[in-house]
């Protein structure tokens, strides 16, 4: 297992000099966010940005995420050049030295939460998703934004893309995944890259939109798509325990047994009856996942990929991106550090 | 265990809000740092001080320290007052429902550094000791002021009273430590007291000032002076670890199932053949010190007291007092959180 942090690049409140002084972290997962949706990654951009890392002790491990452009995930007729964009970007992150790209295939909307800040009982605050809220939740309603919605769409452009969805069920979200698949699969396997799709978050369908990376079934008819190692997975314990019927350490177990999970996003929720959640410290007794059985499963398989510590609360007064500031993601790191140590 | 963190009250940068935030802390370790050594501590001020504990969540566990007035470890003729009012302040921090009182017995010098701006490869700062720097340094020197000096004496004081320790060797200093725990230890242990000594910082003599809670000869001397369970020990990892002779894992096994152990401490150090030292991060591979054979120990011998973390390094640009400040510690309970919970 090698620790890593996602760094969002020279916006990032959060620096490299500081993730660095993080016990035992040495990988950053990261992506060029300046790069428009399907555009090609320029080789001279991915070697900058490498560079960048590298003169401050650290190594670029993950790139997360390369997105999928919109076109590809509706099928639309001119889906072969941004396919075609896609595997460009493949071969120039593999000539730069990248092994493992996290992307996902969710419609229009990323990770969803209906508040980015629910106060905890110590003062701290953390993202959480109601799913009383999220059903009265109009994703057209002007005032609305939350993280997650893609900012490039207005809202008359959100509602035409959202139109074109409507002709999308599951069925044909995954010929879609299969038709991006079969065709970016053996250019990576050939460049020696991993795809690691990152499952949905939550789980399960959201304003009426297809989702479909979401529990066991969905792993099994992924894998038949293609048999080669290159298609894998992002395992991201937060978003599949958003949905109580996963059994998250058997879903682990077995993919890892298959050699599919090149990636894992670790951190914690509280699970309430209704699928509500809060996000929590990483510590198991905060919430409803076993940690220490995750890195178990891990060390069973001698997992050797990158791990990052997932979205953190909002301590010690920081302020910054939600989900993503420095300190509570660093103890969920030491944390981590202390249960591989043990399981050593 | 129950997890702690060290709080230099009002004045302490790092406040009460954000130590409720580290997951699984719940322990205050303080002190009234404005009474003068030596005077009772009144009920009211102490009571006034868990109060503003309890108002944030958290509880007052320990008291480190009350401070040995010098006149008990000179053995001075005057000694008595000062041990009477120990003793009573020992009755008053028992009413208001303290159980664990740490304090040393190390003449005119607390713990000793030669740096408090080490600077590590990854640009944090730590701590450090260099036995050849601490040759040549002279605790006259006007222009010199460094932490664990008692800035309660000008250079003339200081002068005296070190004149005073010249006829105060080890031998001696043992008679007056007998002398005052045959006074305070009986009143401790009806009061439902336990006394917890802190380990000499390092555990050798400095500027030839005698120690004598250093290794596992003065152990078995102090538990010789009283078989009182309140006759107890803070083992701190840093400290005796300090000492290459010192078998840490051997002394805790023992004094723990000696039932002597009242509180832990628990940092690590790298360790030179010079028996110079880096304080480190926490974990154990930045240093010398095996953390989790350390914790296993506790976990082995179900010890229900407090551990804090202890120093930690100055990181993400942090600035405050040397050795506590709130990040680095933080790490250091996240990563012992970790590594009890795999124990478990």
């Amino acid at each position: 297992m090698k620790l890593s942090f996602r760094w969002f690049g020279n916006d990032d409140l959060v620096t490299l000099e500081n993730i660095r002084q993080i016990p035992n972290m040495n990988g950053i997962v990261s992506a060029i966010y300046s790069i428009p949706v399907g555009e090609v990654w320029p080789v001279e951009q991915i070697k900058e940005m490498k560079q960048k890392i590298e003169n401050n002790g650290l190594n670029l491990g993950v790139i997360e995420s390369v997105p999928v452009h919109e076109d590809i995930k509706l099928g639309n007729s001119n889906r072969d050049q941004w396919i075609e964009n896609y595997k460009q970007t493949i071969l120039n992150l593999s000539e730069c030295g990248i092994q493992t790209i996290c992307y996902n295939f969710m419609p229009v909307f990323d990770w969803t939460r209906t508040t980015l800040h629910h106060l905890n009982s110590d003062g701290s605050t953390s993202l959480a998703l109601s799913t009383e809220e999220l059903k009265k939740l109009d994703p057209l309603d002007e005032s609305l934004s939350l993280p997650g919605w893609d900012e490039s769409y207005d809202k008359d452009k959100l509602k035409d893309i959202l139109k074109q969805y409507s002709t999308v069920d599951e069925e044909k979200l995954w010929e879609n995944l299969t038709y991006f698949l079969e065709a970016i699969i053996p250019v990576a396997e050939k460049a020696q890259v991993n795809m690691a799709i990152h499952p949905d978050d939550p789980p399960y369908s959201i304003f009426g939109l297809p989702r479909i990376i979401k529990d066991k079934e969905s792993y099994a008819r992924l894998f038949q798509l293609s048999s080669s190692s290159a298609n894998g997975i992002t395992f991201c314990t937060g978003s599949l325990g958003a949905n109580p019927y996963n059994n998250l350490y058997e879903m682990l177990d077995e993919y890892l047994s298959l050699g599919k999970v090149h990636f894992m996003h670790v951190r914690n929720i509280l699970l309430h009856k209704d699928k509500s959640f809060e996000e929590t410290a990483h510590v198991s007794n905060y919430g409803s996942i076993d940690m220490v059985r995750i890195l178990s499963l891990l060390k069973k398989h001698q997992y050797t990929g990158y791990l990052r510590p997932d979205h953190g609360r909002m301590i010690f007064k920081e302020s910054g991106r939600p989900g993503y500031g420095l300190y509570d993601r660093a103890l969920g790191a030491s944390y981590l550090n202390g249960i591989w140590e043990t399981l050593s």
